[in-house]
């Protein structure tokens, strides 16, 4: 089973690391992860963007399955990059898997970018837009994709000392994934 | 032709006036907008989230096109369910359009909440994490798939004074939609 590997991970100082260690994780459970910055490329080039996008999507195209990485990021909600791409594999009809190291509910995640306010029933943001109420951690759509096209958020109890390098989450994502082409084949 | 109108503009006070006036658009121009909150959904069910997941998803499935608001949502990047939507349609080969109320480059954006710093010609966030810099607006990944499944992103010169209720540049995705539609038949 080939797995992409999406996250904000790729932004973190040390992201190439990262990436070897969800490999690696992968690859002892007989997964292949496939991760962004596998692909070459030339950051001085003026199209290095588009190479980037093209890359990640031939990977997308020829992976089983995906782990995203829904951690926050600069916001209540997980990374857009990330998002589009959870998206993508889910309209490819890819196994759609995700975690996220912060299991806050999605109106304590906004609480912490300014004040919320109850009115009627309906919580709004300090900018007067309503703000999701259904227990979920994150927007309903990724939430939901995930229950519809591949298994539930993995989400700790607690969030982890180090949101940005513990992989527990992500490798419970792995077993699930494993445990799936097991079955296919069976 | 049936365009899916993803946005957070479901979560304006005026969310359902909003959703009218971008059907009015579409009907001007001989395409048919569909809304997600043209959906009946009981918001005191169990189960409202995942009803009106499933109410997205079809109307996305009954689509030939999205139009996305990519309007920065509670942070630098657009709302996470509209991307999630613009992925997902995407995947499944659906043709991709967005709008930005917001044309600022995506660097710019970050620097609202926090501070950017340049080292070894690479931007970081205030915690550290690296900023892409390609002088986009926003993640390349939504950028370039409108590129290559749509058309480029349409964005305004200058931010209207109110981002959330012109459509302006919602409009000229309209008459792109359309005009694709035209080209297909003749």
């Amino acid at each position: 089973m080939k797995i992409y590997l999406a996250g904000p991970d790729v932004f973190l100082p040390d992201a190439v690391e990262i990436g070897k260690r969800k490999a690696a994780i992968c690859a002892g459970h007989g997964a292949r992860g496939l991760y962004p910055l596998d692909n070459a490329i030339d950051l001085t080039a003026g199209d290095a963007s588009l190479t980037i996008f093209k890359g990640n999507e031939a990977m997308m195209d020829a992976a089983d399955a995906v782990i995203a990485n829904l951690t926050p990021f600069r916001g209540p909600s997980a990374d857009a990059g990330t998002v589009y791409e959870l998206g993508y594999m889910a309209g490819r009809g890819k196994f759609c898997l995700a975690y996220s190291n912060d299991p806050a509910v999605y109106v304590e995640r906004v609480r912490r970018f300014g004040a919320v306010t109850k009115s009627a029933d309906v919580w709004t943001d300090k900018d007067g837009l309503t703000v999701e109420d259904f227990g979920l951690p994150d927007n309903l759509m990724m939430i939901h994709a995930l229950d519809l096209h591949g298994a539930k958020l993995v989400a700790p109890r607690q969030a982890p000392a180090d949101i940005w390098h513990d992989l527990t989450s992500f490798e419970a994502c792995v077993v699930l994934a494993a445990g799936r082409a097991v079955g296919k084949t069976s």
